[in-house]
Formats: structure tokens, sequence, C-alpha cells
């Protein structure tokens, strides 16, 4: 059976030589790296060569800056709650309106517990409004969180340039950075930049669900969000997770040694794909024009069709994509990116985001290509807006 | 080359039936649960299924009484900062002083924060003075938190009786079990139970390192400690770790088939290993002399040597044990659980944990018989204590 999985924002496959690279760490070297016995030494040297590996990809200065996560929730959770409980006297947040919910949330949640939160616009491309971000930096302004690459558009945010001018601005702000959508996709390097923490998330570079790092820039104080042992220097308590971080190291040397491919392969796969469907369904529209895309990424909007239907036929043919992240499906909401950009109704609720990544193939597109126009015309015939499709389709 | 492994309360090895239900959730059935398409219904299902697991494990009336998590501490670290969240008018707290790190350090810095906590002792056996306990129950008791089993002496706490006594004297306050190095050793059952909340760290019973569950009772209100997605029905946001919880659930249910060799042929290895040392090292004594052990846990101190000898030496002959818990490694601190026994700093600095499992054989216990007394005997001989153990060991 077809299987064409064009669903890498959500998650990834775990690549073949990442689980065989953990494999050793279940059943043979599985001692506690805090052990004092020569098979602990193992694991502990393992940890100590994976947290330089994960430093060398995110261009960290020093491996003590990063420290080791369950996922990229908690990263954002354990950065944004660990440097604000730091700096309790500063009530102003400044974000974005197209965070993922994981930050977005808490933020929200922040709010009512007394924070001002300023949400920073995006225009129809989905490119940020750097200067009024930029005003609304204040004596009060805690931190200032933008992310690197946006889930649902790919779209691109200079993350380097906006910490260098907020800190112009007031050198005590905090800046964190949702790296989760640009590791595996686009170059990043912390160094020489003014960003103090820089999230990430393993299962978006083909390591498992369940392991992320968290970037922190020394001398930028943050408070643990879990308390206990002495594990990552006292920043995140509890026994490490050693197969896990040895699979995210070699995801990330394997993510490393695929830019090349990811920025000409993939994107030209990811082009071929985007102009396809836009030349070949009529009522096709581009959802983010921002010049700045991660490669792997196109979000497309079908007008006057839903988006669930659309996603429930492609998994008919074999084919896996999504409408907004996948942690807010199950809800009908439109997405909350989408709204941001001021994409229309039409297409709001029929858009659907295609992530490609380098284990895709140029005939998963042209399979893609083969199937969509005809689920896409099926569709409008069962569309309410009989009149308006007949418009667009001719 | 010989590798005996008794030090199980630090981490267990993975067992193979757990490495192999895993497998498939790498690189197969890898989609995110929370997509629509069909090969996501394979991790949605194996979550529902794990979740069902977890809670036959643990006696939890309802599955949705279980939320996974990343490993103990963050278990504890949830429920505690989770329940004083939702109720922030109530400032005390009662604990036990000999509480594993991840939450006695918590409450410590809890009491940095404005509460009031209230250490409970426990005797020269370990076992806790629980009518002290019940006194401190008062109107402002937020939380009551015992462990169900001590990680360093194996002793078992009564926590249903607790629990039901400290309801009896103020049904607002929240009960929270430790039971981390309970799992897999002895029965648990919450049905029934006046506990609110109960963790469990899965690499404790064969699953990996990275994989925990809270068994929040239906009722019990807790705000979430990582906000974002609306995963574990929002009380814990990030994307599954669907590989490690379909392992957990597979080691429970191993656990659950073994915990009858657990209790009786691993507890007369324990007892073999203990009452051979006992009776052929002259200066070694017993910790824990409570009667309500792990069976597979025992603490032995020998008088004026150092713990962290005795474990090199071991070491050198292939056996791994562990002086007080493995997060509290590195620091020569004597443990905190045996000062509070008021075990005398004649052996507090040479106490060893020996905790063994399911894989330990006759074998390794007869081969740590025979090594042992020849290391403490060449440890006596250069221990600045001569007068003292020529009268101990004559």
């Amino acid at each position: 059976m077809t299987l064409v999985y064009l669903d890498n924002n959500a998650t990834t496959m775990v690549a073949p030589e990442v689980v065989e690279a953990m494999l050793p760490y279940f059943s043979q070297n599985y001692a506690n790296p805090s052990s004092i016995y020569d098979i602990a030494h193992n694991a502990s040297e393992a940890l100590k060569e994976s947290r330089e590996v994960m430093a060398d990809f995110l261009g960290a200065a020093n491996p003590k800056e990063i420290i080791f996560t369950s996922c990229g929730s908690e990263s954002a959770n354990m950065a944004i709650k660990g440097a604000l409980e730091v700096n309790r006297n500063k009530k102003h947040i400044i974000t974005t309106k197209i965070e993922h919910p994981c930050v977005l949330n808490l933020y929200k949640d922040l709010e009512k517990k007394g924070y001002r939160v300023s949400w920073i616009d995006v225009d129809k491309n989905g490119d940020l409004n750097i200067s009024r971000l930029l005003e609304e930096v204040c004596s009060d302004t805690a931190l200032v969180s933008v992310m690197m690459a946006n889930n649902e558009t790919g779209t691109i945010y200079p993350v380097d340039k906006i910490s260098e001018a907020v800190k112009m601005q007031n050198p005590e702000t905090k800046v964190f950075v949702d790296a989760v959508q640009a590791a595996g996709k686009i170059p990043i390097n912390v160094k020489n930049t003014k960003i103090d923490m820089l999230g990430i998330s393993g299962h978006k570079f083909h390591a498992p669900k369940g392991v992320g790092a968290l970037y922190v820039k020394t001398g930028t104080m943050i408070s643990p969000l879990i308390i206990g042992g002495h594990q990552e220097r006292g920043k995140r308590a509890g026994t490490e997770n050693v197969p896990y971080i040895v699979g995210m190291a070699t995801a990330a040397k394997l993510a490393k040694d695929a830019l090349e491919d990811e920025l000409t392969r993939v994107k030209a796969l990811r082009d071929k794909l985007e102009k396809g469907i836009l030349s070949s369904i009529k009522n096709s529209v581009l959802n983010s024009k921002s010049k700045n895309r991660v490669p792997n990424t196109t979000n497309i909007g079908f007008q006057y069709i839903e988006g669930e239907l659309i996603l429930l036929h492609m998994n008919d043919e074999g084919i896996c994509a999504s409408s907004g992240s996948a942690c807010t499906s199950g809800s009908l909401e439109p997405s909350h990116v989408l709204r941001a950009q001021g994409v229309p109704f039409t297409s709001l609720h029929g858009s659907i985001r295609f992530s490609l990544s380098r284990y895709t193939t140029e005939a998963d597109v042209q399979y893609t290509l083969e199937k969509l126009p005809a689920i896409i015309t099926k569709l409008a015939k069962i569309s309410p807006f009989q009149k308006e499709l007949a418009e667009i389709m001719g």
C-alpha cells in the first residue's frame, strides 16, 4: 500500500541510524550515568559526547549551555517560566500572534497571572512587524519570545536581528527563541547572537518523540522547572534519558550533514509540489508568500472546501498531511496562524500544510500531484458554495 | 568479564521484551498520535491501550486518571506544584525526612517561597512516626506527601493507612505518594484508598529512563507543569512519547507477572545476601531493620570503612552497587535517609545499598558473598580506625 508522508512538521520518522545508535543503551549500557562503576562511564561518556554534538548543532560556545529536556514544550516552559521566575519584578512579555500552542497557551496563562503580554502581528505573507515589536520594548519587559520558523507556514523570522535590536533597547530583557521547526531545516547558530535561550525538539528532525534540548547562554539565569536531583547541573532533575539523548545527537549529526540536501533537493521537491498544486487546481492559493520560508513546508488553501475532508480523502490515497498543527487537531477552530495572517474565511477552513523531509522522494510528490486534483474536484462538487466555486473553477 | 548488577534502585536494565515492543514505534508507527490519518491510529491506539495497562498496574479505576510524564521527578513536581497551585491559600505541607531528593529539594524550595513544611522523623528502623504526622494536620495543610518505599533502605510506608487518617483530620488536604521505588517490587493499588496522586518512573521496573506516570484521582484538581498542546487532556503538553509509553506498559505487564517471583525468589536472594554478609563480615550492620521492606533491597553499613572505597573495589570485581542514591552520588555528604534514622557516624560513611531485580541470579549473590569479605578485610587494614576495628573484627 502506498504511503506518502507529507506531515514532517507534525513528527518525523526516526532515522534508522538513530535507532541503531540508541539500541546499546537500553539493555547493555543501561547504567545510571550518575553511578560510579565502570559500566556507568559508558553512559556518562555518551551523555558528554551528545552534549558536545548538540552544542555544535546549535552553535553554542560551550556544551554546558545545553540542557536536555523531554520535549520542545518542556524546553519552552522551562525557559519562559524559569527566566520570569528569577526576574519577578518585571511583568511585561512581548511575543507574536503566530507562536506554537505550547508557547502561546503559556503566555495566555501568564496573562491571567498578572503579566502584560504584547502580541505582535504578522502581515498577509506571514512576515513579522519588527518595528512594532521594538516599539513595545520598555524597562518592564522581562522577555521577548519569537519563534525561528512557523510550524504551519514555514515562515522564517530573523531572530538574530530581533534579539540584537531588543538588547539595544533594553539589555536586561531576555530573548527566548522557539526553534523547534527550524532545527534540521535551516542552519541554527546562536554564536555571536544576543539570543539567551533557544529550544528544540528531537522528533522534528528524525529523533524520537520525548527528547528535546534547551540552549541557555552562559550568564543567563533561569530557575529549574523540574526540581530534584543534581542532573543537568541542577537545572533539570530526573535520571537522564541516555538512549534518546544519544539518539538526538545522532539525528543532529545526520541533520547537519543533510542540510545541503534539505536546502536544495527537498526545497526543489517542495517547490515542485507547490507550483504543481497551484497550477493544476484552480481554487488553490498559497497561504504564506514570505520569501523566507523553511525549505520543506508549504501551506495551501483550497477555497470553499473543508480541510478535514481533504485530509480524509488524501488519507484514502495513502497521503498524510495536516491542517494546522497536530497539537490542535480535533478542534475545528481554524488555525490561529492563518487568521493572524488575515487569510480570508474562503480558504481558511480549507488550508492544508504539506511538510516534506529528506526521506521524501520525487515519486511521493508526483503521486500527490496526480491524486490531489481529483480529490479537490470531487469535494468541490459537494461544497455548499457552488456559485462561488463555479466562478473560480470556470 | 563478570558483571553483577546490584543497583536496581538506581536504574534497571530495559527488559528485552520492552525493547521489542518499542521498536515498531520508532520507524514504522511513528505518526503523531494527534493526527487524523490511518497510520496515526496505530499510535493513538497504542497510547490508549498503554493507558489502560498502567491504570490496571496501579489499580486506578479509570485510565483517564493516568497522565504520562517524562520521569519520576516530573511526576512529583507536577503533582506537588500542580496541587498547591490550585489551592494557593493553604500554605502548609507535611512530608518525611526520608523522601527522595526530587521531592525533598522541591519542598526545601517551597519553604523559601513561604510554605511551612513539617518534616516527620523516622525511627532507627526506618519506620515513620505516623501519630506525629497526624498531629501536624491542620486546616492550613494543603498537602501530605509520603513515599511508598524508600530508595535507600527499601522501607515500606503504609500510605493507604496514612492517607485514610489524614483525610479523617482534613478531607481537603491532598495526599501525594512517591511510589517510584515501590512499582514492580510490591503491589500498588490506589483503588479504595484516599491517595489523590501517585507517581512512578518506568526505569525502576525495566522500562527506559525518560518515561513515568502520574495517577491523579478523578476530582482532584491540579494545574499543569508543562503548558501547551491538548495532550494528556490538557494536563501535560508535548507530543506523546509513544515508544516509551508502549515500553512502560509492557514493563508494567511483565512486572505484574513477575511480582510473585519478586516476593519469593528475589526476596530469598536478598535475604541470602543480607544474612551472608552480616554473618561473614564482622563489622557489618543492617541499617534498616523494619519488618516492612521491599523484597529487593538491603542497606548494610561497614563500620569504620569508607563507602566509596568499597564501591570502587567492588567495581574492580565487576559488582555494581551504590552508597545512597545515584542522584546524590558525587557529593560526599552522607545519606540524609540514614542520618534521619540515626545511623551512627561509624557506619554512616560506609553504608552500601544492594538492590536486586528479577534478573539477579543465585550465582550473582554467591559471587558477591565470595568477593566482599576480602574487600572489607583489605580496606579494614588501611582504615584510620585500627583500634576500633580490632575490637570488632577480633
